[in-house]
Order: C-alpha cells, then structure tokens, then sequence
C-alpha cells in the first residue's frame, strides 16, 4: 500500500547524531507539522533508502524506533502508516485520560514537561542487558514449560525464596519462601492486605500527610481511612491510641517507618516501640511499607518493625522492586503470618489469578546471581550524591524560601516553605514553564488544611536535568 | 562445545513411527536412564546425523522437539545441552499451595501428574525466541526511559494501538486505542468489569454450567452470581428473561457467546439476538468474554456481541493472549464504552496502578510484526489435528461410555458420560494413577446437581502423552 508513495525530505545529522536517528526526528517533525498526517501511508524502506541514498538498514532502524515510540505503525503485507493516536501531538487526546485517584501522582507527564517526581528512580540506570538476558534465559529454560502453563497465585516459588534469602541478607527480615506472596507491584499489596482485614465499615489509621494510593487501594477493598497526624518524627502515637480508644471500627493501621512519605521522616526507636505496644493493645493489624529500603545514605540501616517476631503482634509487611529498577518494572511483595497470606492468596487469585512467569523468573534469577545487589549499590551512590546536590542547590538558591531536614534516605526530599508562599500557587506557576512539581496539598487527607511544602524527587534528574529544574523553580516563584 | 562429542545410539523407530520422533524416544531414554546427565553437551546436528547416518533435517526437527519438551537447551554459538532441569524429574514443592477459590482450575498439578486441564494452549509451542528478542529491544528502546517510568492505567498505547488493529482485522471489532485497557489477564478483566458495576447486593447472571473463575471474581467485586441454565445451544435466554423479571437485583449477565465454557457450544445468531434483545430491555450489562476467540476449526467465524455497536447496549469484551500464548505470560485487554471504561482504569490503579511495561511493549512489537498472527496460524493447526485425534480416541475407545458434540473451536472437548458413570469418581479413580482430568461438578454452581461430564483439554499435549492419558482413562474407568 505504501508503493509509490514518496516522502520529500532531507536528513541532516545535526552534529554527531547517528543518520537513523535524524531520520526519526525528521520524521517526526513532518508528523509534528502536520505533513504527514495520522494513518497516512510512509513508503516502503527499499524506496525510502534509494530516494534519500541511505542504506537500507538505516532506513529500517529509524522505521522501528519510530514504531517503538509510537509513531508509525506496521501492518503486516499492508505497509508502514503514521499512528492514529500520536504520542506527542498537542491535539487533544480522543478520549481524555481517566481522572484517576490521585492527580499528578501516578500520571504520566505531558511530553517535553521535566518532572520532580514524588521519587521514581532512574530508569537510564536499570541493568537492561541483564534483564534482557535473564527474561531469555526464562523463556529457553525448561522450566518454562513446567512454570508458564499454570501457577501459584503466590509467585514463583524460585522468586520466593530468592526474596527470602535477599529479605534475611539486607534487612534482616526472617522469611522463610512460604510467608512471602509476589505481588505485581507493591500497589497490589496495599489493596491485598485491606482486603484481609476489610469487612465494610472497618476503618485503617493511615499517616496524614501520608501516601493517597495507599488511602485509593484501601478504600477499593472496602475500607474507611482516619488519618493520623505526622510531625517531625513520623506518625504521632499518641494520636494513634486516642484514635484507637474512641474508634471501635479501627482494625489496622497503615506505616512507612522507614522513610516516612512523603515527609521522608524515619521512624526512631522509641516511637517503634509504642507504635507496636499500642498496636498489640487495641488488636491493630500493622501494615508497614517498606518502599524504598534499599535507599539510605547517612547512619546505620533501620531494622523493619516485621523482623521482630512476635505471634501477638501481625505485621503485613510490603516491599517492592519497581522502585529499585523501574516503575514500569511491576513486582512486589508482602511478608505475613500464615493465615494472613492464605487470605491475600485467595483475593488475588479472584482478581488476578498468578503473576507473569518469565518477569518473576527473570528478577529470581537476577537476585541470586547478585545483579539486584549490585544494581542497588550503585544507585544507591549516584542517588547519594543527587541527594546532596539537590540540598546544595536549595540552600544556594532558596535558603529564604523554606526549610529541609536532610533525608537520612530515599528518593526526595520535603521542602517546607516559608510562611506566606503557597506551595500550590508555585507549582501552578512552574507547570506553565514546563515542570512538574508536587505541592503537599496532594499529600493530605485534609484538603482545606494543605502542607505548604514540597516533595521532590531527586534520583530520576541527573545533572543538568536539576539544574534545569531549580531555574525553571526559581522563575516560578510567586511574589508574596 | 558439543564438537568430538559422541553419542552412541541406535534408532529404531517403532511401528510408524516417524523417524524424528523415534530420534525423540531413544534421546529421552539417555537421559531417563542417566548415560546423558544434566548439563552434558550433545553433538552438532551436523555430526550426530552423518552419524546415524540420518537427514540432517531429522536430526533438527528431533532436537527442537526435544527442546520444547524442555529435555534440551540450546545456547547460540554454544552448542546444544541436556536440561539442567529437566521435566519430569522435579523436585516436590516446599510447601503446599493454598487451597483457593477453584480446586484444580488454577492449581499447578504435582509433579510427574499428566494433566487434561480445561483448555490450556501448549506453552511448547510458545514462540519464546521472537518473544525474548522483542523484550530485550523493549528494554533497549529509547521509550524504555520515558514508558517506564510512569504509566497509564489503561495500558502502553503502542499495545492498545496494536490491539485496536489485531480486533478489527481478526474479528471485525471496531474498536478505538482509546476504548481498549489491557488487563494483566482476563481474570483481572472480570474482576474490574464487575468493579465497574457492582455496588454491594447486586447480582450478575452467569452461564451454569460455566466459568467459576469469573464467579469469584464477580464475588470479590462485591457481586451475587446467579445461575442460569446452559443446554446444547449455550445458555438460555428464556430463563434468563424470567430471570430478569423477578430480581430487580440484576444488573449484568456473563456469557461465553463463541466456545461456552465448559460445555464449547456456540451461541446461534437468534439466540444472540434474543440476548441483546433482553439484555437491552432489562438494562443489562453484557460482560461478554471470548477467551479463546483464535482457535475456530471449523466453520466462519463468529463475530462477537460487542461487534455490534449499539449505544443502547452496553457491552464490556474481554479477550486475553494468555490463552494464545502461554497461562503464565499474562495478558487480558477488555473493550467497553468511555465511561465503564474509565470506572474500571480508576479500580485497576487503585489495586495495581498500572501494567509491566516491557511486557507490553513486546507484545505491541509482536502483533504489530505479525508474529502474534503466525503462532496463532501455526497453534490452529496443530489443535486442530488433535482435536481430531481426541475425538477419534474417544470414539474408538470410549463409545459406550459417554457422548460429545465436535467442538468447532476452542481447546477442549465436553465429554458427558452416559447414566450411571460417575464422573467424579472416574477423576478420583485417574487422579491415583497419575491423571488429574476435571470431573463436571467444578463447573456448577449448584454442586447438589453435579454434570455427569468431563471438560477435556486436548491442545497441550502431544501425541504420546495423549495416548498415555487416554490409557489412564481406561484404566480408570469405574465399574459401573
């Protein structure tokens, strides 16, 4: 279908940028000027290469990378065609995104805007080659064809006890394979351990400000959420014993001791201790999110609060890998009494049945050999010294404007401003000039009552990305 | 590697055997008997058929046969190897699965067990060569950094693109990128297209016999199921209108139109009309699922219900490649208008944010290459010759003993014993002699009137275990 069309362009490598790569963004640019229209037909990658005298696989490269990010797409025996539904295109969307839970927190960024994350990793860093070749080495194993034709709604048993040994070696958490259940993400196992406890009209105490899709999957699984105020120190006990004194819905209670979100707080030991003595009195199930463990910078490591082991005192514990690799790498897990996972279990196989094999035969296999060890180790020196040169930074430029405790670890810091500036305005102001940033207002149960802070992400900017951030940040400032 | 290695065989094919697969049975024999260990090199096909003085081509195709059996891995530029994990010696699992919603239907069987599961597609089969390569180029692409970091609920838009494609040219299904969500598997589709109805105390009707999977699924969304009753034509609309007029609870109605599940009747066009009809009279939701839509033997294939496009008519479509693929590679997409589709993106982000983005972007490349369409070309085939070989087994073998209407798609047969056998003591009789075959009771709802029948899936298994499992069958077979 594609014979006999011709593309009047010239490529111009600007620089020492590779030909297929001009030729993509060539392309993408006649797609962008409204030349080549959506679904129109591109020819073929034999006529192409002739007209523009450039080798066929260049040719065929810069038609794939173009497919790969959605611009063009392959029929086969029919041809190459401009996509209908465009990646960057400033035409509205045919049907707008959904509005989800939480605004800005699990939605892409529009295309061309520079994000301060709540705290994504960075994902130029992810060991691709590795993976790549653990997913091949899953997919040729034979136990493929043992593993990919059914499976356990728990995971991979190889996964599982991979996760047992890393949890036992990084964090001394002892779990044997059969108390920890694989979860997609850790998102799944917040809506897993509602689920758990949930019976309609139960509530779970939840830190405020804390980390709404944890309130959206526990409001899913049919659960009230109270919040519980945070201060400097994390969760505020006491308020957590006059909640569970005067609550009698009140069945768990939602932590993330380790770096509190989104205030980045760590939980210190006496506050542990209570936490769990109040939580062993009133019969609270403890969910605690250990989201970002591998991340810490200053002091010694943080023990979980589910390495102590006490049958009195359940602890649903999740963790994740996505933040260690990628967001878009989706695998988590929760370690938890018996009876517990048996009930998490079964509501997964309702709602999802088993995990996907090779991913969690891959990410067994990259645990084992050491990869994920590895992998953590060096970001977690790059994000060290991101860390440090975002504080720099803020205290160069804006020491007037709020104030910071250094994050003891984690993947961003919380950035309280001074009284007066409102941290929603500023962030209004710096999406017009193209950056996204999070004002604590999303943080908050309360919405009349906003933190006027924010949190931002410094693992996923490398250097000029920041610098780029903390100008955009400094134009943006309202005046007041 | 395998240069100078030596094997010292003789091969004798055995009646008509073919020679290959005679090559297949002395190879395994090696390995059973332990003169080829794990790990051990096996001479180039180029030295083992000068040899045996064999084709070189029946040296090949024996050596696939035999990696798909998972016996033998081959490494490129290595050479060809004995499993180190080999299938049919594993080890027994650590610890006991849970006993979830269904026994048998998503259990891994033991080891050493030989299973007629209810319909899985043969995971040997799985193109896992192109599949692996389009992971490692998802991984090296450059959408890797900006997909992976965030992503929508709805799925990677490459693979919703491709989707909309693959839909509308292999089952005229006109359906937009931005009407299309992708679901880790079609289980998740079930659950969230119940989500998307069901506020506590309303009811779904389901097929009875039918798909238990999805009554736990709609259970854990909160919903009733209610059972309407499935004769040779699928399921009947008449009672499902009576049905209709006395519980005002019914808000929806799940039906398997194109291979009912279990039984793998086809829904005819008046009864299709009938049910839109009343589905649009009694304002009900059509949660129509075509899971294994690829495989039609026989006859012009069925357009689905949702092809129809009727503004008065709501249907939700769900589809998987899970069945097309492998169980354990998971991916589901549902088709359904903008706001149910929207409600069901906002439940799937609070319960699992969003999918694996490699894994969609792979797929997306293997629809969009034609890889997808060229397995499901070459799996047709092959379950085609062994539904046929299922049906000719049970004619020779078992005519006494039950009857069954030829499937004309789908992979399994629905086998309905004669007066006075009882199905579930048959399956309890093969259970002990190595057979795990599904007894009609796990598909009713009302388990005080269990279907004298067996759901026997015939695409996974290949010509000797097939035989084999027909020679339990015999065995088992209750007196009676």
């Amino acid at each position: 279908m594609g014979k006999g069309t011709v593309l009047a362009i010239e490529v111009k490598p600007e620089g020492r940028e590779p030909v297929f790569l001009a030729l993509v963004r060539t392309i993408i640019n006649e797609i962008e000027r409204g030349r080549l229209k959506p679904g129109a037909p591109l020819p073929g990658t034999r006529a192409l290469s002739k007209n523009l005298k450039l080798n066929r696989n260049t040719v065929d490269a810069a038609y794939h990378e173009l497919a790969m990010q959605g611009w063009l797409v392959t029929q086969p025996s029919r041809g190459t065609f401009v996509a209908m539904d465009l990646p960057d295109m400033a035409m509205p969307p045919r049907a707008s995104p959904p509005q989800g839970v939480v605004t800005g927190l699990a939605r892409p960024a529009a295309p061309g805007i520079l994000r301060l994350s709540d705290g994504y990793p960075d994902v130029r860093l992810v060991p691709t080659t590795a993976f790549g070749q653990a997913i091949r080495r899953a997919l040729n194993s034979a136990a493929f064809v043992s593993g990919s034709a059914y499976g356990d709604p728990r995971g991979n048993a190889a996964l599982r006890d991979a996760l047992s040994h890393y949890l036992r070696d990084e964090r001394g958490l002892t779990a044997a394979a059969a108390d920890i259940m694989v979860t997609r993400g850790s998102q799944m196992g917040l809506f897993l351990a509602a689920s758990a406890v949930a019976e309609p009209g139960i509530a779970i105490a939840v830190e405020s400000p804390g980390y709404p899709l944890a309130w959206a999957a526990f409001r899913a699984a049919g659960a009230d959420v109270v919040g519980v105020p945070v201060d400097a120190h994390g969760i505020d006990v006491n308020l957590l014993e006059t909640l569970a004194q005067t609550n009698a819905s009140l069945r768990a209670v939602y932590v993330t001791p380790h770096h509190q979100y989104p205030t980045t707080a760590t939980l210190g030991a006496a506050r542990r201790m209570r936490l769990m003595d109040v939580a062993r009195r009133y019969g609270l199930l403890i969910i605690e999110d250990d989201y970002d463990n591998e991340y810490r910078f200053d002091g010694r490591p943080i023990l979980p609060l589910a390495a102590r082991t006490d049958e009195d005192l359940p602890i649903i514990y999740l963790g994740s890998l996505s933040k260690l690799l990628a967001p878009g790498i989706r695998l988590g897990y929760a370690v938890a009494p018996p009876q517990i996972l048996l009930r998490m279990a079964d509501r997964r196989e309702a709602l999802d049945r088993q995990g996907d094999w090779p991913l969690e035969h891959a990410l067994a296999d990259l645990l084992a050999d050491g990869t994920i060890k590895r992998h953590a180790r060096k970001a977690r020196r790059i994000y060290h010294a991101r860390r440090d040169q975002m504080a720099r930074m803020l205290e160069e430029r804006f020491s007037d404007d709020g104030e910071f405790t250094l994050p003891a670890g984690g993947l961003a810091i919380w950035w309280r401003l001074r009284r007066g500036l409102s941290a929603e305005t500023w962030a209004a102001n710096a999406a017009r000039l193209g950056l996204s940033v999070m004002p604590g207002l999303q943080f908050v149960l309360d919405t009349a009552n906003p933190a006027e802070a924010f949190r931002l992400g410094f693992a996923s900017l490398d250097n000029r990305e920041m610098l780029r951030a903390m100008d955009i940040l400094s134009r943006a400032k309202p005046v007041g």
